[in-house]
């Protein structure tokens, strides 16, 4: 008949804390909160202020299941006990906000609802005010309603009513709180870094925003505050860190957004086991106290390239095995030509997968393609014998190698990838998380961490034909690695580091470059003239000639993480306003047309948009 | 010889703290921080890592004072001790930053520096290591180094390294800290709100960015999170806060900034007393948790009928007096024609003021024409005489009752102002603010807080021809002033109320309209047509229309407060990358040209320069 609120909501001395200012709306006074309420308060006068959930007539008399956001409690208005406030009571409809003075009674037996916490009672009214109306929602508050995301958005304020939503938001809050309380025990310093910053393409495309007091002049909004960081540690700051927004224009993939917010950490005088001791420790602590979780430390730690040859992916989900192997070296000289001329050839086995169909397969093979292989060849381990429009092609050799490689038992399935390493390592992989998931190996309680290290410095960018940062152009290289940046760019690697949760990349990091020479054949590297490494870095080539301090640090991006804790499927639920993958916001209508004053006072005009194809 | 940090920035559990995690810089692993060493360390052997503050040679040996950000040691190299790390000393300058091994001892007698926390001991060099060089800087880091404001925001980083700015950001961090503890403690949710938004002209100029995937159309960035902390509310969020980053494209006055910091609050089911309670408490606990200052509690209320008789401004300071009189009804019939035609007419008596000087008084009229003033009559009270040029137009009776409403005794003097309201206000009023600095009477370490209420609703806009909302178009009328709204705007009042400190707004706030139908008189009132209220808050009346509580909320800002806690002279010395007034970052060179191909993907334009003027 009614609902309740998920526990994480009603922390009961927040409703006590909540008492602490007097509530006095046109002369009545809130005594308690909807969630409140229990047996101890049987016989007191109450004042109730919420929202009408639900409204039924019943035997006479007129339920209401009131809610705030700390829970339900149910209203009753009966002839007998003040007929004013029942006859009144007829107009009731949902989301109508009121106001209820009355006394708490237990319900009587038999009415008793044990899934709310305050089942046990209800509240008579005595008298009641209308604080405001509703007209009829568009959507049901209640929490089991299923409703469209768009018409979500668009009247994202009764969306925000329900208790999921509810304790979505609230659960970012606590996350944050706790972020901040461990950050401050250990000597960090939250320090505001600005938003209207400078443009430094490179990296993602930036937001501009037009400079009305400097004509023809623009600022960018930080994709993060990378560079203040830094000159935060040259400043002296030892221990920063910041809770902040951070932006990136880019065509929206199926889970971004165009802001999103950045746990952003940095430290002095650290290597990379200092900050990956403090991330552990940070991470430890949310969980431990946002969801009673404690987890194991120190995390394993995969070098890139091993946790490329094992999993195709650098953000590994190990909740479950599918891992890949290299059978490069077993078919080198096969009679099989596609596997024998390729530079890379990966096999994955899945147990039981036997029981594939033709048509499972198929869907393999379509989805592989996605990530550029030409196809998926496949062998089956079925009665003893291997069942497969390839295993012809593989000599008797090879066959026991793969057997002795993968460990095949009858009724397992091998897929194999042959070609491009990049291609073999995205196609194989990809098709392992789906597997993982169709398959259900994954442990949806579980919470795998691992560090991923040794990344490459550079990779090669094929539009623009240079070598562009892997993280970001401010990357220490490896010790030793100093020369191959410009000699041997390909095999540079980075003194970088990414913090992986089940599958997902929700932190990655770096010790930086404190040299300005180091800093200077970085930007060479990545084919900038002195000229213009100067012109856009010029003020980083300074600070890092005037004492700047061996410093590293890390970023934690705070949506995935809430959205992995709170167990939601997208980063919009654990977002008070998303935008959609137009970069809308679907309340407000956001983004929009301006007067034509407002653009001439910023000195810019429209291009047509015909002039635009 | 060596200078000491600031008490407030070296909290020895902060220091403490910092040990927690391992910091290996190259094998070398730093102990201690800079300033924790006493002589209960004497005999330990440590490793410190920092900066040059200071380097001098001395009896053979080699001092230098080591900084990081909690404090500063002294270091000798000995050639006695270790002479291959005495021999290198003679490299290092100011600002280097090294990693030095040694051990503990007391100073010398005679050599005890009492004002340094660690002026007892000194860390004898076993070894070091260079971490980086630095070249001469532009300008010392001692705190007492003058240096113009341009070269310091230009090397902010230098700058950050001075234990002023230390404190500063360190109190920022503090009380930001501070203020999210009061608000969890009272069931307050911290919400993040977008910054990408939409732009609905009314009150300050928006910054706007074009949106690439939408052609043609813009977002704002926030003046402030207003109308989404009121969609929280009516999504049931009950009590909302945030600390917050809003922007306003204004001609920068002296001490503003085109991003600014606001502590935003919002409460459902309220009333004006609940916030200012809650803003009262948020208040008294960061002065005692920030600064050990007790504040009485309920804070004095004006309302701004009485805020303007008595100060000539709505943002009074109250530590000390001068305060206004208004004369007019003794004057009305004044043979003095100045007086007798005027609307309004306003002394202000300033004891001993018959010692100023004829120069001083003419200072006194120059400023005054700033508001609009056409000059300034005054009466000195000296030797049993009326001196002034204008005392021989008054009457005996005039003079009597001036000098009963002002207790005039001997040695005063007297400044006039007759004319529009608003003109003698803002000259009388601000003459006073200038006289009570000028005459230091204001007592530097009070901080008079007072509440402003009963605000009109409205102001005239002559440019605009209009009445535009004096607060923001949300803001509640007072009871019983709905048909005011319309009908006798200039006298409606509002449910809007400011907290002053010491004569600074450092808050302002007011109940919400919610109700959508008082939100459309509202707009009605301002001369929007109903489709222009429609297209630019078409939302938010529909969201007035499906259940709104009552509420309301308060906006902090946070800037001026931390300058007003921190006894700083401008929010740039609180701000860590602050704009300069032509809203341009000396440091990092923003706003800056952008290449054409990304004015182009915007669909943008720039206008001749020619076509703007």
């Amino acid at each position: 008949m009614t609902e309740s609120m998920p526990e994480d909501i009603q922390p009961a001395d927040l409703q006590q804390e909540h008492q602490k200012f007097i509530q006095d709306v046109g002369g009545w006074l809130r005594t308690h909160c909807c969630g409140a309420l229990t047996l101890d308060d049987v016989d007191q006068e109450v004042c109730l202020m919420g929202w009408v959930q639900y409204r039924r007539d019943h035997g006479g008399l007129i339920f209401v299941d009131l809610r705030d956001c700390f829970g339900l409690t149910q209203v009753v208005f009966s002839p007998d006990t003040a007929s004013g406030a029942h006859n009144n009571a007829h107009i009731l409809r949902s989301e109508y906000v009121l106001a209820v003075r009355g006394k708490v009674r237990p319900r009587p037996a038999g009415m008793v609802n044990p899934a709310m916490p305050t089942g046990k009672i209800e509240v008579v009214a005595i008298d009641w005010k209308l604080l405001n109306t509703s007209k009829p929602p568009p959507f049901s508050v209640e929490e089991r309603s299923e409703t469209g995301e768009n018409l979500r958005l668009a009247w994202r304020y009764l969306d925000l009513r329900r208790p999921r939503m509810q304790a979505n938001l609230r659960l970012r809050h606590l996350v944050a709180q706790t972020v901040r309380r461990f950050l401050n025990e250990n000597a960090f310093v939250e320090v505001e870094t600005p938003m209207l910053t400078k443009s430094t393409p490179e990296g993602a495309r930036d937001f501009l925003v037009p400079s009305r007091l400097n004509f023809g002049q623009f600022y960018a909004l930080p994709q993060s505050p990378q560079l203040f960081k830094q000159l935060l540690m040259i400043g002296g700051f030892d221990r920063y860190f910041q809770i902040v927004r951070c932006f990136r224009d880019e065509d929206l993939r199926a889970d971004r957004q165009p802001e999103f917010t950045q746990i952003d950490i940095e430290m002095s005088f650290v290597n990379e086991n200092a900050v990956m001791c403090m991330a552990e420790g940070l991470m430890a602590r949310v969980f431990s106290d946002v969801q009673g979780i404690s987890l194991k430390r120190p995390f394993p730690v995969l070098s890139w390239d091993e946790s490329m040859n094992r999993y195709g992916v650098d953000k590994p989900d190990t909740r479950f095995g599918l891992e890949l192997h290299d059978i490069t070296h077993i078919v080198y000289a096969s009679a099989f030509k596609l596997f024998a001329a390729a530079k890379l050839v990966k096999a994955m086995k899945v147990t039981g997968g036997d029981a594939f169909t033709r048509k499972e397969i198929d869907e393999c093979t379509e989805f592989v393609k996605i990530y550029g292989a030409q196809g998926l060849a496949w062998i089956k381990i079925k009665s003893g014998e291997w069942q497969s429009p390839v295993a012809k092609f593989l000599s008797e050799r090879e066959r026991y190698s793969i057997a002795q490689v993968l460990d095949l038992q009858q009724g397992d399935i091998v897929f194999f990838q042959a070609g491009e390493p990049a291609v073999v390592n995205a196609a194989l992989g990809n098709l392992r998380l789906r597997l993982g998931e169709h398959l259900h190996l994954v442990s949806e309680n579980s919470f795998n961490f691992l560090w991923v290290t040794d990344f490459p410095l550079y990779e090669y960018d094929n539009a623009e034909k240079r070598y562009v940062a892997r993280h970001h152009p401010f990357t220490a290289p490896a010790h030793g690695h100093l020369e191959r940046m410009l000699s041997d760019p390909e095999n540079a690697r980075a003194r970088a580091y990414d913090l992986v949760l089940n599958g997902n990349e929700i932190g990655g990091g770096s010790i930086r470059i404190h040299s300005a020479d180091v800093q200077r054949r970085m930007f060479a590297a990545l084919g900038f003239s002195p000229d213009s490494a100067e012109k856009r870095f010029g003020f980083l080539l300074r600070a890092l000639e005037l004492g700047a301090p061996p410093h590293g640090g890390i970023a934690f991006g705070l949506d995935r993480l809430v959205m992995l804790l709170a167990g939601a499927s997208s980063i919009r639920d654990v977002i008070a306003f998303p935008k959609t993958q137009k970069a809308a916001c679907l309340l407000t209508d956001a983004p929009s047309g301006v007067a034509s004053g407002q653009l001439c006072e910023l000195g810019l005009r429209l291009r047509e948009p015909a002039a635009e194809t």
